[in-house]
């Protein structure tokens, strides 16, 4: 018996088509509905085996379902979790793929009507494309799926969940949504912030007679390839995540801004001690 | 007959070692001395085949070589040519792989004796490792070396020395020294500047009851692969190149400034916009 008999997914795209695909190779899921406004795009998913039917209406397409899972932007999940609560089925289970908890678990969880519920989650992957033609399968193999329960939530709800992204081949971090926001306000949201500040200062520089730009190599493109990813989606990001983004971005400011002190003093042995430094950390990660 | 008779190449390691290995497998060169310190290394190097035999005097091993290529770090260029210049055969060229030009070109270009000339050079190519047994063939291919020649730069001196990166493989960009310092400020070492400064502010972030780095995924270790960089290169780079890093680091810093307030304001279309902007300076470059 699969662990899902009719899962909803609404938002077909990378996220939510790579989970489709691996929950149905698997054999883990008896139905799978697909839920948007775009029917090409959910055309185009039910020709390529992603999802088995679709409906344009969230209150509709959650029908029967023991799964539904949000994959849509950050600022649209409360609304839709508050659009389907009332028709969701009896034991279902709400769950999203949000990269910002602690704003939608707040809001989400007493929407749930009794003996539905709500778990937040975020799967720590991805990668800088979208649509249901950029969904594989394997997206999620060895990666991290943080999963944000609070004092309320219902244990086998959580446990479901859980399951589900360990089937989907991740390892299940169980996190505080407050603590999350801040992991990913370091690890993730400070980055791209960093990314796309770069890429604007190297791009507006006229400082020269031409655009520099045209002599960046392959390094530079490495480097700022997150500064491609949508810009919707991180505007979205850094409003929901604010306090915890802001928090980090004045964090990178001050160690910024001591090595730009240790560059104008042509502090030597400062500037060797503070890359030495930033190789450490990171060889502690690899 | 090939290009270069005898070659001689100060500090075989990443860089030097692939520009021995590419010249000899086209065979554009006779001979090739391999000058440094370290036995050891030299020793692998000949064992590889990379060089034919070594010397630890900079002044013996250029005895006789009508092109030495100066791989070492920025910081010690202007003392070894100043070194060997009394000592180079007459027709012989001085040229260097370091990645900061002004200083360099100012200071090795009047200690040429009558008949030898210095051309400054940087191969925009590299891996984060080092040593002659990290170095290949192919390290150049495809890639840009700019050439700084000045206006008392001898002609033929600067075509052979664009020859030879032509046939290392890459694409010979002619520009002025002081420009060539604003450009790789811009495009290679601010972006190490904000690499080094990312992973020190998450790795020394305490905010939360753990290491946040060992959240890291591999988006975050693949936009700060650069921060594995050499720390005594780069503190060399930030020192020689210290003027046009202060003033990109300052640029970058506007731009940041800039993308703060739009979060703290909570700015949704100035945020979309900050990020488009950057999408597209960024996709004018693939």
């Amino acid at each position: 018996m699969p662990l899902i008999n009719r899962l909803a997914i609404v938002g077909v795209g990378l996220i939510g088509g790579s989970l489709a695909r691996i929950l149905r190779e698997q054999g883990e899921v008896g139905e799978i509905v697909g839920i948007g406004r775009g029917a090409a795009n959910l055309q185009r998913a039910v020709e390529l085996g992603v999802i088995d039917r679709y409906e344009h209406e969230p209150a509709i397409g959650v029908a029967g379902a023991d799964m539904i899972f949000l994959a849509t932007p950050v600022c649209t999940i409360a609304s839709i979790t508050a659009e389907i609560a009332p028709f969701l089925a009896p034991g279902a289970i709400v769950t999203d793929g949000g990269s910002v908890k602690e704003e939608i678990v707040a809001a989400c969880e007493p929407l749930m009507p009794p003996g539905r519920h709500f778990v937040g989650g975020h799967p720590i992957a991805g990668t800088e494309k979208s649509g249901v033609d950029a969904s594989f399968s394997t997206l999620y193999r060895g990666k991290r799926c943080i999963i944000t329960p609070t004092a309320t939530t219902d244990a086998k709800a959580l446990e479901k969940v859980s399951r589900m992204w360990r089937i989907a081949g991740s390892e299940v971090v169980l996190m505080d949504p407050v603590k999350h926001d801040k992991v990913v306000a370091a690890i993730s949201h400070l980055p791209h912030m960093v990314a796309y500040s770069l890429v604007n200062a190297v791009g507006d520089y006229h400082g020269c007679d031409e655009n520099i730009l045209k002599y960046s190599a392959g390094g530079f493109r490495d480097f700022t390839r997150i500064a491609s990813s949508d810009p919707v989606m991180w505007r979205d990001i850094a409003l929901q995540n604010r306090t915890a983004v802001l928090e980090m971005m004045d964090f990178f400011a001050v160690h910024y801004g001591e090595l730009r002190r240790l560059v104008a003093e042509g502090d030597g042995p400062g500037l060797e001690d503070f890359f030495d430094r930033s190789r450490q950390h990171r060889e502690s990660i690899l």
